[in-house]
């Protein structure tokens, strides 16, 4: 985790003496406290990671956690009171005169707490630093989530066996996410999404007590958390015979991701990965039916910091992760989205998830 | 909702011109803005809602998320860019004096970009107010809660169902979540934990790989989300006959939570509770075993704002909702915790979850 801390460091617009990171109480946790410690277990609600330019990392934490944070290189300190974990923290940062933190995962109410222990010091957001460093991923990172696709694909194989005429979403979202708990996800990665006929056209809609009836479509956007890393893949099947719009919605959101993979690889800016897309679909009969980004970049977070939109000023270097998730949306009628995880390789792109991508009529 | 915004309002130590909520982007949502919506689906993500002291609430959120924010009495604004949302908020808030915020529920960097929206105004923390009027549930919460509470003793009831010799942890888990999902439940409102033999020492315990072995004691701790509130539930149950050192566990951690029952009504003071319980265990061979405190509110967090601990400063009222949890730990050995939530009412309690209380030897 060593390499993690200069990471960051060598990533900062402005020097620091240290970086303190304060992992709140959920769900306000940190991921970066989890990202510079590679802590699987535990919460470590009210712990402290103070990190240094050398890459060492003071750790402090309760009794309650203080098992766990032996697995780590930190240096631990446990503490069971306020003033003991203040007692602590005044020698290792009381002096110092510029301290990083990530304004973005600190509520106010803490960093107020922090600034009257540290009454002299000046202290500066490094969320950015963190943010760019995490885009790339080391190889313990990329175990983690290509374990965190395969949970997810093999979830997804198991789906067609469940549907059935009167299912309802929310029963489909329990099947797919007890799968995803019996292949070794800690938890899904984000609220399992199971929308079936017109519901399918709205792409933040989670699920409800819709049935399932003969032609509509099934779509299914889940993933799972292995050791805190996310997937996040999306298929829509067609519960009977698909219709030919049905069948031309499929095609088409296939072919703009196509489109998409083909322009992956590093050196390329994400703005035009997502204009790409964005440009195909306007240039078919579903024109103006493709109403989000086209992917964003996955790790400890489901949305970890990056995207393919028109805002982003990201260029793609080699191990980054990202979804590929372009979807026609028609009110009233339904939607069709095809999302996967790719991992950017140096000439180009590889799939992490490896679910068919065929129309499914099931 | 508007009564709800009056309440806050009432209970402000001192007085603000409006209150202002910003719902951040997960995991940093503020229960707060659905407390006084009352918005049961959607994340509404960066929405704002402004409060004032005659109940009423102006609500900024995007297109995203406009259908679902009509079922509110707010009044509605629809934004698409943030110039458009500071063009909202500029006419609202900027001429004020003194804003109240949820510095608790804000991050540091939204606290930032607010205060250079309104560079003249006077920003005070009302998280106080919040969490105090939120302890007192009115009808619409408990009718939740109680559903919530309900789906969680369907699912208990079952596990006898799925014990069997090589269990594992972790299947347990997907288990008891896949029943609650199918009994009406969003999702668990927490990490369930299910822990066998040793591990049930462990209070923080989530679940791994331990197969399930005869006598082993296996400890079930977890709840449903219903509309956005929560339940929480624990058993201890023995696979195969218990020893006569586990049922006295057993018997010790339910006659401590019936000490509790008993001195639980509006006037007591929180600290009584944890009191009486942490006496009685520390009267009897479990002596130094009982290492947490006996219980926490219950809402629309699982630990919605007060505690049964030593540092209380709460006093019981009517329509508090609080979980009762006494353990006794044995490390090595396992533990035993037997969590119940209760409703506080006008002349003692009522148990909401009624999941049978007596040792299980399955």
């Amino acid at each position: 985790m060593k390499q993690r801390v200069r990471n960051i460091f060598n990533a900062l617009d402005q020097p620091v003496d240290a970086i303190l990171l304060k992992n709140g109480t959920e769900p306000f946790l940190d991921d970066n406290f989890f990202y510079i410690t590679g802590l699987i277990h535990g919460l470590f609600e009210g712990s402290y990671a103070v990190l240094f330019s050398d890459g060492s990392i003071d750790l402090l934490t309760t009794a309650l956690e203080a098992e766990s944070a032996k697995k780590t290189e930190a240096a631990l300190h446990v503490y069971t009171t306020k003033e003991d974990r203040e007692g602590i923290l005044k020698p290792l940062i009381g002096s110092l005169k510029i301290i990083g933190m990530n304004f973005s995962g600190l509520s106010h109410q803490d960093f107020t707490l922090l600034q009257q222990l540290c009454p002299s010091a000046h202290f500066v957001d490094v969320s950015k630093s963190f943010s760019s460093v995490r885009l790339i991923k080391d190889s313990e990172e990329l175990n983690r989530i290509k374990t965190a696709c395969n949970i997810a694909d093999a979830a997804m194989e198991k789906i067609p066996e469940f549907i059935h005429e009167g299912l309802h979403e929310y029963e489909l979202a329990a099947e797919i996410n007890y799968l995803m708990q019996n292949h070794g996800a800690e938890k899904p990665s984000f609220d399992t999404i199971s929308s079936f006929g017109k519901n399918s056209a709205e792409p933040h809609y989670s699920h409800g007590d819709a049935t399932l009836k003969k032609h509509d479509f099934v779509l299914c956007d889940f993933g799972a958390t292995y050791q805190r890393y996310a997937s996040d893949i999306t298929r829509t099947f067609v519960y009977g015979s698909a219709n030919q719009k049905q069948k031309d919605m499929h095609e088409t959101v296939l072919r703009a991701q196509n489109i998409a993979f083909d322009c992956i690889r590093p050196g390329v800016k994400a703005t035009e990965i997502h204009q790409a897309v964005s440009m195909f679909i306007d240039s078919t009969s579903f024109k103006g039916c493709f109403t989000h980004s086209t992917g964003h970049s996955l790790g400890l977070a489901v949305h970890d910091g990056a995207g393919f939109n028109q805002s982003s000023d990201v260029i793609l270097k080699e191990n980054m992760v990202f979804t590929v998730e372009p979807g026609v949306y028609i009110p009233g009628f339904g939607g069709v989205r095809i999302e996967d995880d790719i991992l950017i390789t140096k000439n180009g792109m590889e799939r992490l998830t490896k679910s068919s991508q065929e129309l499914r009529e099931i």
